[in-house]
């Protein structure tokens, strides 16, 4: 099969219809229509094998990475992700591969009620890039410059486990149902687009957990000109961590995979101080739940109060390709 | 530097600002507003070294074609490019190769005045995705679907000197000016997104010759299920092929740079033909030409009156990723 009928086969064939999409997959370009006084919000995001995913991994994971990766962008500025474009290089086009991938990329976006509109298919060493387009109503996308004095500062649920996983890949030091169960964190993250609506109403600035806790908050810190101060009883580190607690890792290490592991893609978000009660509530009555772990403070830089109560200055480090 | 940096000093400071631009580079995501009544319109390219470029080109001239075959989509429906998102994967940090290639890319785009917004560098197989974001008047781009029986088929302009490129590579057998020419069809295609305006008010289908006219007119006649008729004198061969008529092609291989040679980035379309008069007296009026080279028909498939006069029948064939 040539391309054209590779792409018809594994994706047009499958592409969701609705009735913001103008025209879809098969001709030079995508045709969409936003509704009356909503804003584009578009982002783009490149996964490469050995770097953002292990070339060995099931086809149907990296493509469930790969769009959830990229959902999580829109989700960090709480717009409702409604289109995605798909460029997909690979080194052969085989159809055993196509089929796991597609699997993985369509079981995400009908969930999501998310759209394929368009994309490219070439020859070459095995990357996906993926465009995610969304709306949001004007004037209610969340940015990284947003924070204000003495918001507080949340994150959307554990962290560590992507990168806890990552560093430990073999299954036999784990209970079985344990070891998928991280397998799946660092594999099929969940891009957190069901907070968007809470987030809109209520939080002032927001970006996703994708290349470290302290790394990531630092961008709304630099953005927003402000500094932070944690505390670090009140990181939600996975209790999967906790649970193998190797003897050789102090806590502080343990807590290193929180700090400064990446891949988790929840949300960190700032929310103003006399909001936060009310926020909560909200959140807990949609059985949903979200971590306070400090506040935004005019002093520069992360400060972090340790398990003793004592503040250090911590330097911001994450994940860097060059 | 790191990635960060990197973008912030070749790209971000470069970026031009437009009134239709929400938020640019350095958030999760770009936010842009489209004007009332107008449709979205996105696409996005790949382009792999050693695939769509030499790995040994210019890294200007890398940019600049996969800006332009990005731009050639946007072209093809008739909508107006506004927005671009950049996922450029590469070995390493060269920033040589990141000054060369910005300047290329932003040469494009600050004439053609259309804005970066986002994107992503990671590390990799050197590779170039592009999205292009760009809009019309509801109802005003043109699909492949849209030819009617009757419909006059036009190029924009010159074919097959690209690939006459291709296959030439060497300088020695041309004058240097012509060489220079050459390769410039190759590496600097330029998208016809000059002809946006008069095509929507004329057109009734269009695409891009990227892959060769016999295959690229072949989607528009199987999205409007129906064949057509072109007469083979009127092809626009690129005069520089026949400067270079080489003793050892005969005027049909010749010609097969204009009917099989793909990377012109020229536009096929069709005109109604109680329109056509009109459409080339405006062109004239704007200094353009288009060549008129055969119109639909019921008649399904390819026919090609020779250069006597005679009706073959043409297989399709184009490039091929698999």
């Amino acid at each position: 099969m040539d391309e054209f009928s590779l792409i018809d086969y594994f994706f047009k064939s499958r592409a969701r219809r609705a009735d913001d999409l103008i025209l879809g997959i098969g001709d030079d370009a995508a045709g969409l229509r936003l509704a009356f006084g909503e804003d584009l919000w578009v982002s783009t995001d490149t996964l490469v094998a050995d770097v953002h995913f292990g070339a060995d991994w099931d086809p149907y994971d990296i493509a469930y990475k790969a769009i959830m990766v990229n959902l999580s962008d829109l989700a960090a500025m709480a717009a409702r992700p409604k289109w995605v474009l798909l460029a997909l290089t690979l080194p052969n086009p085989d159809p055993s591969f196509l089929q796991a991938f597609s699997n993985g990329l369509f079981d995400v976006l009908n969930r999501l009620e998310v759209s394929l509109v368009g994309g490219d298919m070439t020859k070459g060493p095995l990357s996906i890039t993926i465009t995610v387009l969304g709306s949001a109503p004007q004037g209610q996308a969340l940015r990284r410059q947003g924070g204000q004095n003495g918001d507080k500062i949340y994150v959307s649920g554990y962290l560590g486990a992507a990168a806890f996983a990552l560093k430990h890949p073999l299954s036999a030091r784990f209970e079985e149902r344990d070891y998928h169960l991280l397998q799946e964190k660092l594999k099929r993250p969940e891009a957190r687009v069901d907070l968007t609506p809470i987030l809109q109403k209520y939080a002032s600035a927001c970006i996703d957990v994708s290349d470290g806790l302290t790394a990531d908050l630092s961008h709304i810190l630099k953005a927003s000109a402000l500094g932070a101060c944690l505390d670090l009883k009140a990181i939600p580190l996975h209790p999967l961590i906790r649970k193998y607690h190797f003897d050789a890792l102090a806590i502080e290490e343990v807590l290193d995979f929180a700090l400064y592991g990446g891949d988790d893609y929840e949300l960190c978000f700032t929310i103003p101080a006399q909001k936060s009660l009310i926020f909560e509530q909200e959140l807990q009555e949609e059985q949903k739940s979200a971590y306070c772990i400090g506040f935004l403070q005019h002093e520069p830089g992360l400060t972090v109060l340790d398990q003793k109560g004592r503040a250090v200055v911590l330097a911001s480090r994450g994940y860097r390709h060059f």
